[in-house]
This record gives C-alpha cells, structure tokens and sequence, in this order.
C-alpha cells in the first residue's frame, strides 16, 4: 500500500494516524502525543474498523504510559488501567478494541516486580505485535478468500473493510488484492456507505490507489446491481463475530446480505480471529452503538433535513448466520454451522506469529 | 398543505415553481417564463415526482405558447410541438411527463379552426384541467390507501411521493395524510433516499410541516428498522406502472421491495391512472434514466469519492409485480393479477372530474 494508516513513531514516542474523515480530498497524518487524542481519533472516525481501532488502542496504552513519571509497577498498572477505561469507552460494537487492550493489561500484569522502563518497553512491545499479527492476518485472510474467487468475478463492498481499516492489506479487500495479485482481474462494486460514506471515500480511493476496476453505487442500488445479474459475490468484513456466526457489521450490511440470499448471491465475512467473540452465543448479545443524528442531517456542506427531524442512526447491524456464506479468518475457511466449525478453527493450533 | 408546489400566475401568464433543490433549508419560489426554463427546472430536479412533472410540463407548453405571436392554429401546433419536445426530452421514465404532453398536443389538434387566443386559452384550461385532477386524484388515491392503515401503524416510505410530488396531498403520501386526519396516528419511517436525498430533504420536511411524526434513517437502516419488527407496511409512489403490475420508481424501491418481502411486510404503490402505462407489458419495458456521477460524488460541500472513480447511478429500478401487494389508485385498489385488475380499473366508468 502506498499509504501507511498506523505508524508508531519511534523516536516522538507517538502514534501517527491517517486521518480518514479527511480522505479523499486530503492525505493529512495525525500525531497523537497522549492516549486522549487516541481515543479523541477512534471517536471521531480518524482511524476506525475493527482491526486498526484494536491496534491503534493498544499504541493508545503506550502513549500513555510513554511519556509518564511512573516509575514503579502500581503506577503503571493504574495508568495503564485508565488509558484502557477510557480507550475502551470509545466505541462499544468492534470486540477487537476490548482484546487488544485485554492484552495491554495482561502485559502489565505479567510484569510485576520488573523495572519501571521494561514494563514500558514489554507494552511497546505488545503494542507492535499486535500490529504485526494483524498484517499477517490480513495476507492470510488474503490468501484463504482469494481461492473462493475466480478470475473476471465481481465482488459488492460495503463499507470499508480494506488497507485502511487495519493494519495491512485489510480483510473483505485483503482478499480482493490477493486476487488481483494472482491475475484474477477482480472488479469490485462499491456501495458509498451512509452516512459516512466509508464506501466512496475510503473504499473507492483505496481500490482506485491500487489500479482495481471499482464502481461506485448508492447504498440501494445494490439491489438492482445483483438484478443485473452483475455480482458474483458479496465480501463484508466485521465488527464482531459471535460464537453462533452472526455478524456485527456496518449499517446496511444485514440487508445487503438479505439482497444476496433473495439473488442466490454468496455473501462472505472476511474477519480476524481477533473479531471472533466466542464468549456470546449469538448476535443478540453485541451492543450495536448508536450514533449522532447529524451524521445524517448535516452534510459537510450544510443540512440536508429539517431542523430537529427525529433520527435513528444506528452504526451496525447484525446479519443472522444463516445468511453467511463462509467467515474468511486467518486460521481458514468456516462454513456452517458455525458454532462448530469456529470452535474447532479457535483450537487449531497456530502459532504463525512467533518470530526470531 | 401550508405550501404550494406548483401554480400558474395568471397576471404573469408564468409557472411559478416551488424550488425543491433548495429545501429544506431555503423556500424559494422560481418564475419560468418560458418552456425552456420549465424544462430546465424539471431536468435539474426543481420540480419532480411523476404528477408534479405532468402538470410542470402541461403548464410549460402553456408558457412556450401564451407570450408567442403564433396568431393561427398552424403555427401554434408547430409552437406547442416544439414545447412539447424539448419538455418531453427532459426525463425519460415517469410516463406522466409523455401523458400530460399528449394531452396539451391534442387539445391543440382539437381546435383546428379556431381563433389563436382561443387556441392558447384552450391550452391553459387543459393544463389547470391536468392540475385540477391531480387534486382529485391524491385525494382519492388517500381515501383509497388510508383504508388499508390501522390506528397506530408505521409505514416506511422511499424518496418523496407527498404534496411536493403533485399538486396535490401526494401520492403515498397521500395515504398517509387521510389516514392522519381519520385520526389514525400513523408513524413514518423516512429513507433518506441517495443520491439527491429527496427522503431527508422532501419527505422529512413536508411530514413534519403537517405535524406527522418522522423517523429519518439512511436507506440502508430500512432493513434493520423491518427486522426489528417496527414496519407495518411499506408506501412508495411509481413513476410509471406497466400493464403487469411491475413497477418502476426511485432507485432502491426494488431493494426495498425485496426487504419487505423477506420480512412479510406488505409493500404499497400508491399512484395516478396517469402513471399506468397499459401499453406496455412489463418493467422491461421501461427506460431508466441514469444520472451525473457528480450527484453521488460531489456533495454541496465537496467532494465525497475519489476524482473519476467510476459511478453508476440510475434514477430508477423496476419492482417485479410479485412484490406488490396493492396498487392504489385513485380508480380504486388493484389487487394481483394486475394485468386483470388493473385492466378492470382503466374500464371503470370514471367520470368524477367533470364540473359545472
């Protein structure tokens, strides 16, 4: 990719942001200096899907703690517990936010009795492992979805679940790169994803950037494109997976996945292990965060409905299991049922990421 | 309604428009004094809705004749096929535009022989005559349509089929309006309708203006809001109906059909005899307009997707009959087959427009 959507900055001891509410008008970084403006920036939908918003928290801890005088082990464990609460509460539906800052904690505690300056160092570390593992993921979710794809194939998008929703190639596109790269001359349609337009913004200049035939559509013309017999193929990724296989994903993604099983279109998620939350039987149990009203009402360049107009603007849906083809993880190919086949892929044994 | 979409100025002898692409922030009404300027409004979405673009367009040959020095029948009928053909070159799918033309075109044809200022007067009186039924029509089609609404029911609606649509209380409306002064407390779920947002800008406003509550969502929620068992019924309008039953209307109606099928809500057209084109045997049939790119890449405010990313963006889709659960129409409901009843309707001795 020929953009970097999270970089830690080794010598500011800060996290460098993509700013995307600004693409694709402007390529603006942002330098966040405390874990405030991290979880300011995961708010706000400067860094955002599932992935990166984890590893971006997990970097948030170490802003934190970077730059403090604690200088003991209790010290660092309640800023480090503080950064967490306060990361955590950003956004409630990714689960990747609540594992990544579940592995800070656990880090900090698996280092008492140690000086102050190598627990600092053993979260930087744990910081940028979660981010390497989320590039290996993204080449093996990659390389595991390329296969169900044939050359010509046309693929539907919602949302952006690409290089700039993680940290590598991404997991609905990691797939769609992966192909490209194999010769198979993919063609992706993307819908623009109100309200914030994640689709037409990120998607389309991302696929765009990486010379990939991309159309742009409206969120209903889905439908008709799949009348037109044009989709092949339906590839989402997740916010968060339960343990049954229903899927927490944008906003219209339960619909476009209705579309698809009425037009005999397969619809697959492509989501880290990391997305999976095995802990819930069922997508019943994901908090679906609701968001402001004038994410709706008020375009950038004014409104675009009545004052005061009530609204319902919900930031995810989930999509029933029943309407998913298969869940593209790092560890391979699920299929239904899924309770089973995403247990038996959580027991596998998988140790890709041990490096020298 | 507290406003007017369309009306001719008699001192002026001009249509004087009310501007829908300024809504809701601005109320601004436009004076077209010539056909050209009618047709202008009606290309760029000032004045639309099948019914509102039949009388727009009525009226329009009216301007292009009234301020002409054509003093005699031949020149006249070459004035008015001149209107006509550049007002019908306008917009291709709501057959109401070609219907309201035809009917400008004979009442012309009809007085060979008579005095020019008589012609011209002629011609106007056929144009209010087109807006004076579309009056009659959206009451019917509300006293019709509000039978099929229990107290208390919540309807979802696409794009704008209300009073801005028509000369009168809309289409659905319409429906919408008889069932709330019957007392029925009806609740509307408005999709914002993408591209040109005419759900958020139109429908929220117009709703709320009449004191009907309105819950704005994106139209890819209407799949969420259906699941989570909120919708009685679905209310769109048409733009043109063919023999069959199949319908043709603002893009995503298709998907919303196929929706509203997938969770057993029944789904609504509510539309003019005019709008019935029994000429044609299926949707297929229909021409479907597509639009500018630039309306789903550049919002008012700038830029939304990349520069020349791709952009597919027709204005329409067609519902196979089998979605349909009614037609309403101002001659009655037609009920499946609609080949036969729609049939039976287009027979009914139907004379409720003559006045003294």
């Amino acid at each position: 990719m020929n953009f970097t959507t999270i970089r830690w900055d080794h010598d500011e001891g800060a996290l460098v942001l993509l700013d995307q509410t600004r693409l694709p008008g402007e390529i603006i970084y942002e330098t966040c200096r405390d874990f405030q403006s991290v979880a300011e920036a995961i708010r706000r939908l400067k860094v955002r899907g599932a992935p990166a918003i984890g590893v971006a928290a997990a970097f948030g801890v170490v802003v934190g703690v970077q730059h403090s005088r604690a200088d003991d082990y209790a010290s660092i464990c309640r800023e480090v517990d503080e950064a967490a609460d306060v990361l955590a509460a950003t956004r409630p539906t990714a689960v990747n936010l609540f594992w990544a800052l579940d592995r800070m904690r656990r880090t900090v505690r698996e280092h008492r009795g140690v000086p102050a300056e190598d627990i600092k160092r053993a979260l930087l570390r744990e910081a940028q492992s979660i981010q390497a593992e989320d590039e290996t993921t993204c080449r093996l979710i990659g390389e595991h979805g390329a296969a169900l794809l044939r050359p010509g194939q046309t693929v539907l998008t919602h949302c952006n679940a690409g290089a700039l929703a993680t940290s590598g190639t991404g997991t609905a596109l990691a797939v769609v790169y992966q192909a490209h790269d194999e010769g198979k001359r993919i063609h992706v349609f993307a819908d623009e994803t109100r309200p914030v337009l994640q689709g037409a913004r990120l998607t389309a200049w991302e696929l765009a950037r990486a010379g990939i035939g991309v159309t742009l559509i409206c969120d209903n013309t889905a439908a008709q494109v799949m009348k037109e017999g044009r989709i092949d193929c339906v590839i989402v990724g997740a916010d968060r997976v339960a343990a049954n296989g229903d899927v927490a994903n944008k906003i219209g993604t339960y619909g476009v996945a209705v579309l698809a099983d009425a037009h005999e279109v397969p619809l697959y998620v492509a989501a880290p292990f990391s997305s999976i939350d095995l802990s819930i039987a069922s997508g019943h149990e994901i908090p679906i965060e609701e968001r402001e009203a004038t994410e709706i009402t008020q375009g950038p360049g004014g409104r675009t409905a009545p004052e005061e107009v009530e609204v319902y603007n919900p930031a995810f849906d989930v999509t029933p299991a029943r309407y998913v083809s298969a869940i593209i993880t790092e560890r391979g190919v699920a299929r239904q049922p899924y309770a089973e086949s995403l247990d038996a892929l959580s027991h596998k044994v998988w140790e890709p990421y041990v490096t020298g």
